[in-house]
């Protein structure tokens, strides 16, 4: 049976992992993001002696990700600085000589839950992490979404709360969705973590306001077929009905799809176990063999 | 010489043209928008004997552009009661016996500068017309945007000016980009009618601030290679420095690209002389003609 290479790439460990084309992770490990070339060494010699048939890299970003581009496969402006301007791609071909197919660890997500969990056979799903940080992943057509760079809708532009008097987490937009709903800025605003604040009707209310917010602007937008909400503030499961409601309200009965008349359906959580961006990773390295554009 | 029957039709007027593989619009005709028997029957009786080999069709919305929906090419639920629920693929397929490709009509101007005006040759594109209303046109990957429906996004939230006292026109949301920036959200918070305010500084800042929100989002979310802004209220030529200066300023470069260091050829005006619209049509006949999804 064909083995595929996963390789799931973040800013503090490298997550690495043999799968089967049904998605099933038959083996795994997790090392530490260092240096560039101590990283990429241990990942080589996981992989070696492995006999995949192609590896799928799912990567923090920026990353340039345009195949007719002559920095692609580099990560981008991080302020990881000793990855920044690093030619990933290339760095890991040298080592592991198989056909390799890479994108943002979001997008890697989006596509594991559209091959192997809840969004199966649809082809315009977008995927959000809500945790450290805000990430957004976005397939449509059944592609993942490129353009001029990828998505970074996470930093979306969102309307303050009337009774919200904190400042935002984030150093480049006072009101993006990543610095008003990601944990940093939970912990921030209401003076504790997320996960301590859990009965706190207020928190929730207010966190639920603004993922409404960017959710119906994702709607209008890319008008998904379904929207998957995964990350460590999305274990809040009090948050779903909330974000539920409060999209409905402010979309305000303007879109009529079947999908919104069954929301429940249509507002998720990730359904994979948090194996969402490794096995999307499994799903890159198919298309790797297959030569998929 | 091949000919292609291409039909823009809106909701006052259906706009019915003959053009060349090459976007040559070669003739052109305008009929009254009245009930759909009456309306497709002269649609029809144009196209007669004009030996098209396809017609293109960019259509007002909302309409399903699903082929594999049950409701495929019907107009869905307009404000036009006449033409709700109408199925209007069906209803040109009877009189005029050719392949047919239908669209929105905004996603019909986005590819008519895709595939012949200043977007040419790119594959990820947002067109934006803003007069009467907001309708928002976008292509990923060379492809139309559709999903569950296709995208609505003049109706994306945006946070209201600190000196705006308006209460918006849009009766579905307080705060969305139509009901904040169309032509008649401008004459009622002003008092007058865009082109008599050209020279009132206040005016187009106001607007330019709301555009630049609307499009931040587009950037972070699409990540599009060109923004063409299109329609009545574009006229004002003013408003594009303004839109510039302020989209820089809220993306406060978190995003790096070359295009946005290129940002008087990022968000332009449209290229066409207002024929995108029919020129897209245009080029939706050739896809039908080659059986293009």
């Amino acid at each position: 049976m064909k083995k595929y290479g996963a390789l799931e790439a973040g800013g503090t460990k490298m997550v690495c992992a043999i799968g089967l084309a049904d998605g099933t992770i038959t083996e795994q490990t997790s090392i530490p993001t260092t240096t560039p070339e101590e990283t990429i060494e241990k990942i080589a010699a996981y992989f070696r002696d492995k006999d995949i048939s192609a590896l799928g890299v799912a990567t923090f970003g920026p990353v340039d990700v345009k195949k007719d581009s002559p920095t692609y496969g580099y990560i981008l402006n991080t302020p990881k600085l000793a990855w920044q301007n690093f030619d990933l791609l290339s760095a890991l071909k040298e080592k592991i000589p198989v056909p390799m197919e890479i994108d943002t660890d979001v997008n890697g997500s989006c596509l594991g839950e559209m091959t192997f969990g809840c969004a199966k056979g649809l082809d315009s799903v977008i995927y959000i992490t809500i945790g450290t940080g805000v990430g957004v992943g976005i397939a449509i057509n059944g592609k993942l979404l490129h353009g001029m760079l990828h998505p970074e809708a996470g930093h979306s532009l969102l309307s303050k709360h009337p009774d919200d008097h904190y400042k935002g987490k984030c150093p480049f937009h006072p009101n993006c969705m990543e610095g008003l709903c990601a944990g940093p800025a939970i912990e921030e605003r209401w003076g504790d973590k997320a996960y301590n604040l859990s009965g706190k009707k207020e928190v929730w209310e207010m966190e639920a306001y603004y993922i409404a917010q960017a959710l119906v602007n994702f709607i209008c937008t890319l008008s998904p077929r379904k929207i998957i909400l995964g990350g460590g503030v999305m274990h809040q499961e009090q948050l779903f009905p909330l974000i539920r409601k409060k999209t409905k309200e402010l979309l305000n009965g303007y879109i009529e799809t079947a999908e919104l008349n069954d929301i429940e359906n249509y507002i998720v959580p990730a359904s994979l176990h948090d194996d969402q961006g490794i096995m999307g990773a499994v799903q890159l390295a198919k298309w790797a063999e297959n030569g998929a554009d």
